[in-house]
């Protein structure tokens, strides 16, 4: 078994991946077949077929269900087998292990529970951002060749930017390293916030809000288990507190699903979301379209790390100060690996 | 050693692919040239030279026999050196392991038995459908990265046509799912025979053959250890008896040689014949290209099927009643494959 | 560790390999970085960062040194990070391994000793005909999926040209295999030179240089255990003495620093120069693309039979009397390589 933190949600992809055909994907080392039926229902299925092993996601979607491609068993969205083609009865063993999938404002979420009679007893969590009429968003999906843990990593220290996204968002290091930072936490969160009072607004600020001359920006990540949030805008200065949840000014929402596929590999599925100012162009189909960019440049620096760390097994890292927030988000995953299962936590 | 049922004649290939440059090929586990030199004999020694290792299907096919690509070395058709480039005597060792490699009726057949002193006292089968001027034939060959018994369990069940030929021969599955069915055998065959009389006759055959109404058609699949001899086709109803095989109609013939690579992949090497009718086109070339893009079907499926058996190992497969023929021919080749191989057999 | 005999100075690359952007390379083992400061320092360091391991060579170059692509830490030419972005001490264990590299007469040549501690005495060898003013030269190189002796039983034994190199420079095969060959040598070399007196000169030759009729041909290979020195040429017959160093006529020198990257694969350094006649066309250009092509045919032959030999493990090979200078090589490295490591030795 996978060293996970399991008994809890997880994210499994977005609403709209679920078309009319169904979905292969492997999700903390289920191999699973996601789809939607007629009816509109989502499920998850493990992607095998009970008879001659197929995978079912070579299959069709009817309206009761998900048919195998080979010999046609035909499955409902409990996993079980509810017609064989060419004999009456359908055999007590055909069925399938089925997962508790969820689709919540736009995203799925999946319980893969340490064992197979864990179920979860509570909802997966709102992402009010992705409903909220005051914001438009966008997104997409990368595939990592890199343990999850890794991109935990590089969301949690944003000291990279100068380096690693010097031709998009990188602008000048030394602004990135000499930002305020305060690290906090329990045991199932731990944030990160970084205050740059007074300073200039970069172009897509200014593009997308009437700011009148200096701003206040923040930076807000607030790390959870399966999922990371990134509070990011500016104010006019003085136009209100730092402090204040509900202060004004523009906003970007993000949203960051880390999910392991295996211990060595990892799903990243996000979205941005903008509040569009009445008087200005939306530019969040620019931030969605900078955000790719700059995250494929992530992903090849984090590829290439996990790459040589597999050639210089077992060798020491040296710490430094800009690692105070990725350490303690390791701490916490591996308090909550190592600990009693817990029966639910989200 | 791998676990095949040896000591048997197995196909190796078709004459066809005997050219004027060697053909590299494993076969049941053993890496092998074949090729047919300047004098017309045909032969398949190991394929590694003696001296530095090279394949010596990198070599140069002469009157004599093959030549070394590496340093020149020339061996015969029983894997003897007769010439060493740069030097005056052959030494004793430089030799190279041969296998009887027959060629009968376009068919390449080949005896790797158990030990190195096991020899055939037999002949490889006729197979007369190449040579019979009623018929005309075409086929080809497919690699399968998958074990040579998932080809069988595909052929030997053709409640699939519906379900993965659905595009090509499927038809409505129904239809395949409820005909008359028969299972037979002994310890060196299984035969399915499949009849559907009083059918409607398919495009295919009414183009072929002046039917006058509904046809009776048959499907008989002998199942042998190194190849399926599958016989469809169809006669006008009343025209003739079922039982009788010399009945008049269309005919289908095809050969399928399914011989191991390695325990995970193997070849498939097939011919389909036909009779055309004097009065009609000749539908050969068609049926051999529907029959090869069928198979194209076939190797996807197999081939996932396979991927996804080693994904989920050691896991329980449900049992169904269209599983019959598959069933019977797995226990067959697992009773030749554990009982003392014996000295001859085909 | 690997079973290469190091203490001693390997070729690591040529001069005009290392540009503005960092080298990676793997040699002997070691994954490493080769890059030339813009003050013009050569330097071979492990290729990984100390802080996240990111490989150094996605970094960029200073005039100071080396700064990783991850989070902006600079290394000089020692490895030691003399630069921190973001705090203002640098940790005493901010440091990765170096390696002596040195640049001499345009090859690179380092020093991997069998431990860290290991340092060489000496220089590395000088190559006298990359700075001759009498000659001009070209080269190139090749990486090997095959391990490094594999290529000096290629280089030592003459007698392939004529099957390798049929298309190219092979010619007849019984030419080559008839010349007058010694064999000699002691624990740090291997010569074996051929002698072809009174030969029709190449094409080649004839228009390099204005030979009047038969010429006095030479092959010497000169095997050290880290590059192999092939002098060939010709001179006219009866215009000088084939044991005089400063005989006269058409030369060719090649250069080949074989090294391994790892026990199964290897790095294939070379160059060739020639003496263009004053009043004839110069035909370097035409030599190196023509070994160029040559290196092509050899590479693709002993990557087949490396593969070869893997499908065939553990199988005797026999000896021919052509294998004398490859089965000397073999039998000095091996010496080499089991003796107790000497301090320096080149």
């Amino acid at each position: 078994m996978t060293s996970f933190p399991r008994n809890r949600w997880w994210v499994a992809g977005f609403s709209w991946e679920l078309s009319s055909t169904p979905l292969a994907r492997c999700l903390l080392g289920q191999h699973l077949v996601l789809f939607r039926t007629a009816s509109g229902e989502v499920a998850a299925l493990e992607d095998r077929c009970c008879h001659k092993e197929l995978p079912l996601s070579m299959g069709t979607l009817e309206a009761a269900g998900l048919r195998c491609g080979y010999h046609g068993l035909l499955f409902d969205t409990q996993g079980r087998c509810i017609e064989v083609p060419g004999q009456q009865d359908v055999p007590a063993r055909a069925k399938v292990r089925a997962f508790p999938l969820r689709e919540r404002d736009q995203i799925l979420w999946i319980w893969i529970g340490d064992t197979r009679d864990a179920q979860p007893e509570d909802e997966p969590p709102a992402y009010a951002f992705h409903a909220d009429p005051r914001y438009r968003f966008g997104g997409g999906s990368f595939h990592y060749d890199a343990p999850w843990q890794l991109i935990h990593d590089n969301l949690m220290d944003l000291s990279h930017l100068g380096y690693v996204h010097l031709k998009t968002i990188g602008g000048n290091p030394a602004v990135h390293m000499n930002a305020s930072l305060s690290v906090t936490g329990d045991t199932q969160h731990v944030k990160v916030v970084r205050l740059m009072p007074a300073s200039a607004p970069p172009p897509t600020y200014t593009a997308a809000w009437p700011f009148t001359g200096l701003i206040d920006r923040w930076q807000e990540v607030d790390f959870r288990v399966s999922h990371v949030l990134v509070w990011t805008g500016g104010m006019d200065t003085g136009s209100g507190s730092l402090d204040d949840p509900a202060r004004g000014g523009f906003h970007m929402r993000g949203f960051h699903g880390v999910t392991p596929e295996t211990e060595h590999s990892a799903h990243y599925f996000w979205t941005v979301a903008t509040n569009p100012h009445p008087d200005r162009k939306d530019v969040t189909q620019l931030v969605v379209d900078q955000t790719a960019a700059t995250f494929e440049e992530d992903k090849v620096v984090i590829e290439a790390q996990w790459r040589n760390q597999q050639r210089f097994p077992g060798r020491a890292q040296i710490y430094l100060s800009i690692d105070a927030g990725p350490a303690r988000a390791r701490r916490m995953i591996s308090a909550l690996t190592a600990e009693p299962t817990p029966t639910v936590a989200v």
